[in-house]
């Protein structure tokens, strides 16, 4: 893997190159839009490749960089981890949950198709994600550490994990949330798959150093939160053009927020803070790995400086 | 594994105890109801412990009897696909989909729950599936086969199989079917996951020749056919408190069935020529795995001639 760990070229570098070579798995993943006599290979397709950040996947490659290693080490729990984000946008986009037209700019899966296929196409997605991985074409892993893959991912997006979370946040809409219910509920909600795609990656690598691990789980699990913080941020500040998703989603359906919580500015000093912890870890994780670390550290400024 | 063979007694030997060993299991499995904040895992356990005939896990279980191998060795996919079988059943009633309000005599999951929470409990229980295959505990296959049955079961279950099933099912409703069109979904919608508990189960048993795996994934392929069938048959002439869901909803939802296509009469038949056809199949089983295979007969007969 080409270390690439300077600032100023991170952004055109590091995050097109991944990006690029994530989205290029992920299509020779996906079944060929006319491979299906239903819509549902092309509602698939829909669903993965029309644009997003890839943050998992490119946490996923930063690890491995972190720790040294080859990219194709974690290629297959990157496109697991998008395939399973890609499945709850989908998901938390229809009527009876989120109810939102709009992703990406672009309307959602069950605008675009209907509720029945984007319900169909999400489940879908899932059993993919689980497939990839236990795929023997794609990973070098061994076969005790796929299940060892297989075991973290399904118990990061089940019941008490990522829909936990989802099915929490829907039955708060409208209620009074104290802070800590909030953070438990991100946590769960994407905090889960955000901290696995850590986690896994560096499983994937075969590395073990418990220490380090420890320190890569607490920079995610921080770094989800600061993820999510920025999100609830942009909800307020930021117009649906830019956004991708209609503006102000979350106060149209009182849902507690960081901003309605804190305040804005309150929300703001709680990411820096945020990002300050992050920071503190990083000098750990480099007096461990050496400066390939700061890839961690250039992919957190991203996160949190981004603008939609 | 007790040989269990005779006819007179398989419905009160092999049924009940194959039928109480998998609930013991899945509810072993299944998170306690108040283990999530949510509603989260209560769902699940209704979803999954309401009752139920349970043919995938004793499909699973005669094969591993009729292969001569313990049962402990097909626990943990004799659960997964009954697990998947559920998170497919909460999906279809959804009012997207089938828009049923009755399951085995109970309200269905989106009915007693909401649609958010029935949506995210099918999403959870596909997960854990998955999990209950990685899991060390639960199986004594090796590695290598455990990622095969993972494998296997992804794709039974994903774009090719089970959910294209469901997908082409609905586009179907109020269309004109011909006969190859039916057959084509059942084999996806149903026959997936049906002839999948057959081979899942000879694969952890660690069974490998390949003349009696093609004998028993035929057998499991014309039995899923017979099911779906005799489903069609009991649709039309059983009674809604018999039948456990609305009788007549094929039907109502303009769904093309094997009565409406072939008259009863000629569904009759068609189940019967098929009931022939798994005989013969099971006589060239006879042949290579001595009487051992009766059970799998049994269970054909038990299937066939269910009156609910």
């Amino acid at each position: 893997m080409t270390v690439i760990n300077t600032n100023q070229d991170f952004q055109t570098s590091f995050i097109k190159v991944y990006q690029k070579r994530c989205e290029e798995k992920l299509r020779s993943l996906l079944p060929a839009k006319n491979s299906t006599k239903s819509q549902l290979a092309e509602a698939l397709a829909y669903a993965v490749l029309s644009g997003g950040k890839r943050i998992r996947p490119l946490l996923c490659y930063a690890t491995a960089e972190a720790l040294s290693a080859p990219a194709d080490h974690v290629d297959a729990v990157a496109c697991a981890v998008e395939l399973i984000h890609a499945y709850s946008l989908v998901h938390d986009d229809l009527p009876a949950m989120d109810n939102d037209d709009l992703r990406r700019g672009q309307p959602t899966c069950h605008k675009a198709y209907n509720e029945a296929t984007a319900i169909l196409a999400g489940d879908a997605l899932q059993a993919l994600a689980f497939e990839v991985i236990a795929d023997d074409t794609l990973s070098p892993a061994s076969h005790q550490q796929k299940l060892a893959l297989i075991l973290e991912l399904a118990q990061a997006c089940g019941v008490f994990g990522m829909v936990e979370g989802q099915c929490l946040d829907i039955a708060a809409e409208g209620q009074q949330l104290k802070l800590a219910d909030l953070e438990h509920i991100h946590q769960l909600k994407t905090g889960a798959l955000i901290t696995s795609s850590v986690t896994l990656a560096a499983k994937a690598c075969d590395y073990r150093d418990p220490h380090v691990i420890a320190l890569l789980s607490r920079y995610a699990t921080l770094l989800g939160l600061a993820f999510q913080v920025k999100d609830d941020i942009l909800d307020v500040t930021t117009e649906t053009d830019t956004l991708g998703k209609t503006q102000g989603a979350d106060a149209a359906l009182e849902k507690a927020t960081y901003p309605a919580l804190l305040g804005l500015e309150g929300a703001e000093q709680k990411l820096q803070a945020l990002h300050q912890d992050i920071q503190h870890i990083l000098q750990s994780l480099t007096t461990s790995l050496g400066s390939s670390a700061s890839i961690l550290g250039d992919l957190a400024n991203y996160i949190i400086q981004r603008h939609y």
